[in-house]
C-alpha cells in the first residue's frame, strides 16, 4: 500500500507562483545589498553544536534542530539506564551537529574563523534559510529565510546612515510605504541610570518594548511586577511621553539624561544619524522612538525597526549595532551593525496590499501549440529565435486536442499562444493569439517578437 | 576560554568571491530554465523519514541525515537494554525527520501531494541544497546544491529534444564546450534480452557503465564475475563496439536488436531524438553512446550525460526518462524526464579553464574615500546619484588614512575610487581614480558615470 505523502508540520512546499514571488523579494533585496557594496557569503546549514549552544539562551538551545550522529549513535549511551527525563542531559552524547538557528552566530563564527583572509571593515550579506523547532503557528515556521546585511570592524555612524538608506531603497523598490523607527540602547541605559536602576536594563527594555501593544499603564504595572520601585517607574513615564519634532524630543532627552554620560552619548548618536539621514532626502520617515527596545540583548547602540504603513502586520525589518558579537569566539572588541529583512512578513504585506507586479510570474510568455511532428519541428525552430531574443517560451509537448492545449496555457497564465499548423509552417509564420483579448494574427517570428515585447 | 570555531567536516564556508561565482552559475541555470518555460518550486529541507527511507537503497538510508526528535527523544527507548549495534534498529524511535537527500524524491512527493492543484504536463525546476552523510573526500561534500529541471505527465520525445537544447544553451552561456552523450534504457534492455539474460539488466548496466574507466576487457571480466555466461558476454561485445556515423550505428543496432521489440523501440526513440536535435542546429555534438548506462535504476527510456570537452573532470550534467517516479507515493503511470546540473563540478570546470567572466565579482564598482564628516555627507549625496544610475558603490565608513582606504579598495578589487575632499565638495565634483591605470580626473557625477559605465 502506497503511503500518503505529507511534510513535517511547520514546513512548507512552495508552488510555482509562490516561489516566483519569493524569488522576486529575494532578488530585490539582493540587488540592493549589492548596490550598497555588500558582498555575499554562505555558511553551511549544519554547524557544530558547540558553535550554536549557549548563544540563544536556554530556550534557544531547546529550539535547535539536532542531528543524530551517523552510524552507531548509541555507542556513548549503550548499557546506560535512563528515563525520558534524561533526554536533555544525553543529547550531547548522540548529537554533535545542529541546523543553523539564525545567520548572526554563523556570521560571527565565519569572521573569527577566517579573520586572516578578511579585510576590515567587512560588509557581508547572507540570504539563507534557518531552522527552529518552535511550536508551529500562524506566521511562524520551522524553516524560514533570513536576509541579513552587516558591517563589522567599523564603529562609524556612517554605517547606520547607509543602512537606513538601504532600507529605504529596498522598500521603495518593493513599493511598500514604511516608517523607520530609531532608538539607541545607550539612551535606554541612560534612562536606567537616571532612575537609579542601572542593572535592570533588561527588565526595563523588555517591558517598554511592549508599549505599542499594551499601553503605558500596563508597562508601568509590569515594571513594578518586575521589582522596580514606584519612584523609579514614575521617573520613566515622562521619558516615554516626550513629544514634538525630532529636534524637540532630542532636546528634551538631553535635559532628562543630563546626569548620564552614556545617555547623552546615545542622544548625540541619534542626533547625528537623524540629521545626516534627513540631509539625504530619504523617502521614508525616520522617527525617533524612545520606547523602541527590540528583544535581542546583544545590541549596544543604534536600534532600528521598520513597519509597513498600510497594514497592521508588525515589524518587517530590524537591526542595530552590537559591540561584541565575535567575543564569544575569541575575537573581542569588534563593533558591527546590521539589518535583517523578514521575507515571510514582506511576502504577507505584498500579498495583503496586492503589490506583486504582474511581471512576477512563474509562466513563460509564449506557448507554441503542437499540431503534429513536422509542425512541432517548425515551431521549435521559431522558438529558438524567440529564445535568442530573450522571450521565455515552450511547446506543448503532445499533439493533444487544441482545447486541452489552450486550457493548459490558460491555467498557467501564459499570455500568448503561437499556432504553427501546416499552412503557417509552409510560410515560416505563426498565428499568434493574445490570450487576454483573444485576437489572432498571422505573423512572421520577427513581427510576433515586436508584439510580444510591447 | 573562548572556543576555536570550526565547521563540520564535509561542509563549506563560501567567501565573497566564491559565493558571487556560485551565484553566477545558479542564475545562469535559472535564467535558462525559465527561458524554456520551467516554473520554480521549493520543498522543505526537512522531510518525514517515511518519505525518504527506502528510496535510495540500503546504502542511501544510512547516508540520510536524521534529526533527533524534539523534547524527550528518549521516551520510546527509555529503560530498554541495548548496545551500539542496535543503533540502526532504534533510529526510527528517536528520529522522525531527515534532511533532503536529493530533489527527485521530494519532487515526486510534491507532485502526488499537490496533484489536485497541478496542471499536467508539469514543468518544474528546483535549485536547492541536499545533504548526504557520505565520507567526505575531494570533490564530495555533505551539503551541496542540485539544479534540476523535470517535465512530468508527458511521454512525448519533444521533451527530450527540448532538454537537449536547454543543456546546449546553459553551457553556451557558461562558455563551456561540451559533448552530450545519449542512450536509451530500452536499448540496454534489448541487449539483455537478445543475449538471453533479460533479468540481468542491472548487472549488465552497472558493468558497462564502467567501460570508459576500465576498458572492455575488464567489463567482460566483471560481467562473468557477476555470473553471466561466457556466451552471453561474448554476444554483448559487438554491440558495445559498433562504429560509424550515428545513422550507421543506429542501423547496426536495428540489425543486432531485430529480435527484441523493446530494443527496437529504444532505437526508434534514439533515432527521433537525434534527428530532431540535428535539425535544430545545436552547438554541442549529441552522440549516441551505447555504453552509457548511468547508475540510477529508475530510468526507463532516454538517458543523457554531459561531459566538458576541455578538462578531465567527469560528467557535469545528466538525466533521463523515468516511467514510474510517483508510483511509490500512490500515483502510478506518470512518465517524466529530467536533467540535473552539478553546480560544484561546473564550478571546478570554470575555475580550471579560467572561464569566470571578469564582471562576476563580489565588490562594488566604486568606493568613495572618506575625508571627514562634512565631505562624507557630500560624497553620500553623490553616491545616491550613482546608485540611482545602477552603479554599486559604498563609502569607506571611517576617516582613516588615505593609504589604508586605498589598500581596502585594492584588496577588495574595487575598480574606481572617488575622492571628495573639501575642494571637490565645494564644486559638487569628485576626483575619480581608475585603480587599474592610476589615472585621476576631476569630474562631475554625470561625467564620472559616463567613464565608469565604459
Amino acid at each position: 500500500m502506497a503511503q500518503k505523502p505529507s511534510i513535517p508540520k511547520g514546513t512548507r512546499d512552495f508552488g510555482p507562483i509562490e516561489t516566483a514571488r519569493r524569488n522576486y523579494i529575494f532578488s530585490t533585496i539582493r540587488s540592493v545589498f549589492e548596490l550598497f557594496g555588500f558582498s555575499p557569503i554562505e555558511t553551511p546549514s549544519i554547524e557544530n553544536l558547540s558553535t550554536l549552544m549557549g548563544k540563544y539562551g536556554e530556550e534557544g538551545d531547546k529550539l535547535l534542530f539536532k542531528i543524530l550522529n551517523s552510524g552507531e549513535w548509541l555507542r556513548e549511551i549503550e548499557n546506560e539506564q535512563f528515563t525520558a527525563a534524561d533526554s536533555a542531559r544525553l543529547t550531547s552524547k548522540v548529537s554533535e551537529k545542529g541546523l543553523r538557528y539564525d545567520l548572526t552566530v554563523p556570521f560571527a563564527r565565519f569572521v573569527v574563523q577566517h579573520r586572516n583572509e578578511l579585510t576590515l571593515p567587512f560588509k557581508r550579506y547572507q540570504i539563507q534559510p534557518v531552522w527552529r523547532a518552535d511550536r508551529p503557528q500562524k506566521g511562524r515556521y520551522r524553516e524560514f529565510y533570513q536576509c541579513d546585511a552587516d558591517i563589522v570592524g567599523s564603529d562609524s555612524l556612517t554605517n547606520e546612515v547607509e543602512l537606513l538608506q538601504m532600507i529605504d531603497e529596498v522598500f521603495a523598490r518593493l513599493n511598500i510605504r514604511i516608517a523607520i523607527k530609531l532608538n539607541n540602547r545607550k539612551v535606554l541605559a541612560g534612562i536606567a541610570e537616571i532612575i537609579g536602576e542601572p542593572d535592570r536594563l533588561t527588565d526595563i527594555t523588555v517591558a517598554i518594548d511592549k508599549i505599542d501593544k499594551i499601553g503605558i499603564d500596563n508597562v508601568k504595572a509590569e515594571l513594578e511586577e518586575r521589582g522596580l520601585s514606584k519612584e523609579a517607574v514614575e521617573k520613566i513615564v515622562p521619558v516615554l511621553s516626550i513629544t514634538g519634532t525630532a529636534a524637540e524630543r532630542l532636546q528634551q532627552l538631553k535635559t532628562v539624561l543630563a546626569e548620564s554620560a552614556t545617555g547623552l552619548l546615545g542622544v548625540a548618536e541619534l542626533e547625528q544619524v537623524l540629521e545626516e539621514s534627513a540631509s539625504l532626502d530619504m523617502r521614508a520617515d525616520v522617527e525617533l522612538d524612545v520606547s523602541l527596545a527590540r528583544g535581542l540583548n546583544y545590541y549596544t547602540g543604534t536600534i532600528i525597526e521598520v513597519k509597513a504603513l498600510d497594514t497592521q502586520i508588525g515589524s518587517i525589518s530590524g537591526g542595530g549595532r552590537y559591540d561584541n558579537l565575535t567575543g564569544v569566539f575569541g575575537m573581542p572588541g569588534l563593533s558591527g551593525v546590521g539589518i535583517s529583512f523578514g521575507a515571510d512578513r514582506i511576502y504577507d504585506v505584498l500579498t495583503t496590499l496586492n503589490l506583486f507586479p504582474d511581471t512576477v510570474t512563474s509562466a513563460p510568455t509564449l506557448m507554441f501549440a503542437n499540431f503534429g511532428k513536422s509542425e512541432a519541428l517548425a515551431a521549435m525552430a521559431m522558438m529558438k529565435q524567440m529564445r535568442a531574443a530573450g522571450i521565455a517560451c515552450e511547446i506543448y509537448p503532445d499533439t493533444a486536442k487544441m482545447k486541452k492545449q489552450m486550457a493548459y496555457a490558460d491555467t498557467r497564465g501564459i499570455p500568448f499562444v503561437a499556432m504553427v499548423g501546416e499552412n503557417e509552417a509552409a510560410q515560416g509564420k505563426m498565428t499568434l493569439k493574445n490570450m487576454t483579448t483573444g485576437e489572432q494574427t498571422l505573423l512572421s517570428p520577427a513581427e510576433a517578437l515586436e508584439i510580444i515585447r510591447k
